[in-house]
């Protein structure tokens, strides 16, 4: 039996979940791959902090860069997160000396994961981020090897758990966003602190970016984007799609339209008798069209040390099956660079919503502003607000072009009997 | 670039498929493993039978077993089916002389899976299988790489596109079993000449058992257990679900209770409003209880060439990759043999349907006699025909132990007032 040292970086909910999961797995794991691993170094901010196990201060590093270097030490796991600083360190440097990585950390790899994957490749290392993307979902490796020779045509999902929980709750207690926020921060859903990487959309198109190139064989795309998140969505809209048959769902997209990459992250409203639309609280979905697979779907808690674990160890044990693999599947020099699609030249259905003041010629205003930039009206909802004097207005479109759809909701600025921005969600 | 030569045997939709699939994805595949694959060996029943494709002459193979000793054959797929008879013997032979072995062939994986699998773990060969369960969706690779170190409670599943097919039909068009079989069997969802063995629930079961060896590691149970199918349904009862706001499914489960083992496949009422209720159509799902990963869904399409050759090629890449792998992920000898839970004892909760005559004194033998049983009614209905002078009696009962309600309902065989055998589903 092979010997193996495991270095664990970052010991918070998910690295002190992993690090009992390791010692309890620890035989099952030597069966299935005929080594004897080892947890050889740890590393925490906080030494003292209280856990739910002992910390063996023997193999404890204040540093945790020190572990990088030590010789007994095969495998980092790499939990601290963000995409920069110390853990962009720790990556690169285990990967120089020539010791597999294993990280969740997804703004890392996102932003930095063609870097690391040459450094991996030229170290002949695993660098495996399967903890990255859907949490307890396998949708990596499924795609590198259960649909290895399929050509991807299109990946779309619900990657964020915090937003998801969200919607769903404000559909069903009608409560408001910042209430439901509470809740999700109380409940462990959101970041207590600072929870708007979840609420932005930055968290799922970090995924959208990993997907895009694992599935298309292509860099990682780092242009800007379309990238809008759920803070504006109010109980009323959600009230609104409830009544047209539909839910808004926070999806990331990804697609190749004429060889050029489109790639984004919004709310969506979708028809409720969908699957989409019925995957709800904190679940992730990914959804992958291939040929000649056909549609599949994955679905699978998306965040918690218990999933998160569940992927870490997953590629735990493809590095100790012990073949090296391409971290993006094919060798980093065959992996093309990719230009984006042009999303101003997108079309889409949209479901605008106004708030005006209810008074006469209002309405008009904003008809007349919509058809001076092409948009045309598939449906009108006009709901009044007696006390306030004032009225919503909800417009379903045919399909517009987003340039012009983006310049006419602009245009709505200098009008003062819009009284606030207009709310444009697009349908899927 | 490493030479690698596969042979391919059997030549139906699936064999065509993946002959050309193999061909066209020949430079990607040698990107993504640094071999060069070539198809050096086939063989049909028919020779002369019109495909879509040309056959090369020269590498074909009247004698199947013939490719089985060639020297320049280190990979065999094995795509004509069967438990027994020649398959077996393909794959056996094939094994013994060191070649890997692909196959899709469920009914001799459930079989003589055990079997197989020692002669290629004794000859260091892989024996690959993931065509059989699940068609397109990865489903025995996730288990055993993408969950690798979880522990599985439970799985089930839609794992026979055929029946689902015809359940879904028959709720939407109202036409009966065998109109919609017909529909089914000319749209090539089920065999012309002999759909049985889908229909009676064998096929899940076949794909069951090799499910509960791979997520229990346990060795294949070959047990007679609790196996029915969906030939006795009527759209009177698909009528009656709906009304009840269920649904009915064909379903395959199993789970570990008590250390032993309870495999099953029969019609289920499902709550419409869950996830496995929607899945519809040709479509198959699995879904998988584990720890620490929590609920996972998998879904796509379960049959057909398309999704068959992609779970193929996915086998074709784990071999080429390089690492000899446990075909149930760990090695034989560790694998348990397993005890089965006596289903007898089971509790569910039951619809029964009965058609009786409309005469007085006829619903109060069939409760007394449920009384007897101690089957406990939470909901009855009673639908007269009164042109036939006949009625049908719907009973949803409470949790009822399996040995008296399949003996209540034995019961009513003598009773002349009961004009047929009445239908139980169980509630899921």
């Amino acid at each position: 039996m092979k010997k193996i040292g495991i270095g664990i970086i970052g010991l918070g909910n998910i690295g002190s979940r992993l690090y009992k999961e390791i010692i309890s797995k620890k035989k099952d794991i030597g069966l299935k791959t005929n080594t004897n691993i080892n947890i050889v170094a740890i590393s925490a901010k906080n030494l003292n902090k209280k856990r739910n196990f002992k910390v063996k201060k023997n193999i404890f590093y204040k540093n945790p860069l020190d572990i990088t270097k030590k010789s007994n030490v095969n495998i980092v796991i790499e939990l601290i997160g963000k995409s920069d600083g110390i853990s962009k360190k720790i990556v690169e440097r285990s990967l120089k000396n020539k010791k597999h990585v294993i990280t969740a950390n997804k703004a890392l790899i996102s932003k930095h994961g063609d870097y690391l994957t040459s450094i991996a490749e030229k170290n002949k290392v695993n660098l495996e981020f399967e903890a990255a993307v859907g949490g307890g979902i396998p949708v990596l490796r499924t795609i590198k090897e259960g649909l290895a020779t399929n050509k991807i045509l299109k990946v779309y999902g619900i990657l964020n758990g915090t937003c998801n929980y969200i919607l769903t709750e404000m559909e069903s207690t009608k409560d408001s966003f910042k209430s439901v926020l509470k809740k999700a921060q109380n409940l462990g859903y959101a970041e207590p602190s600072n929870p708007k990487l979840d609420l932005n959309g930055y968290d799922a198109m970090a995924k959208i970016r990993i997907l895009s190139s694992l599935a298309f064989n292509k860099k990682i795309s780092n242009k800007k984007v379309l990238m809008e998140g759920i803070e504006d969505i109010e109980t009323k809209d959600i009230d609104i799609a409830n009544q047209l048959n539909l839910r808004i769902k926070l999806l990331g997209i990804t697609e190749v339209i004429n060889n050029k990459l489109f790639e984004r992250v919004h709310p969506c409203l979708v028809k409720k008798d969908t699957y989409i639309a019925n995957v709800n609280g904190v679940m992730n979905a990914v959804i992958l069209d291939g040929d000649p697979v056909g549609e599949s779907v994955l679905q699978g808690e998306g965040a918690g040390p218990g999933p998160t674990s569940s992927a870490l160890m997953s590629d735990l044990l493809s590095i100790l099956r012990g073949n090296i693999k391409f971290p993006f599947g094919i060798p980093s020099s065959k992996r093309k660079k990719v230009f984006s699609y042009d999303q101003n030249q997108n079309f889409n259905s949209l479901y605008m919503r106004f708030e005006v003041k209810d008074k006469p010629g209002v309405l008009s205003q904003i008809t007349k502003q919509l058809a001076k930039y092409k948009i045309s009206i598939a449906r009108l909802i006009q709901i009044p607000d007696s006390k306030r004097k004032t009225a919503s207005i909800i417009i379903i479109t045919h399909k517009s072009k987003e340039l012009y759809s983006s310049k006419c909701l602009k245009s709505f600025k200098s009008n003062k009997n819009v009284l606030k921005n207009p709310i444009l969600i697009r349908l899927f």
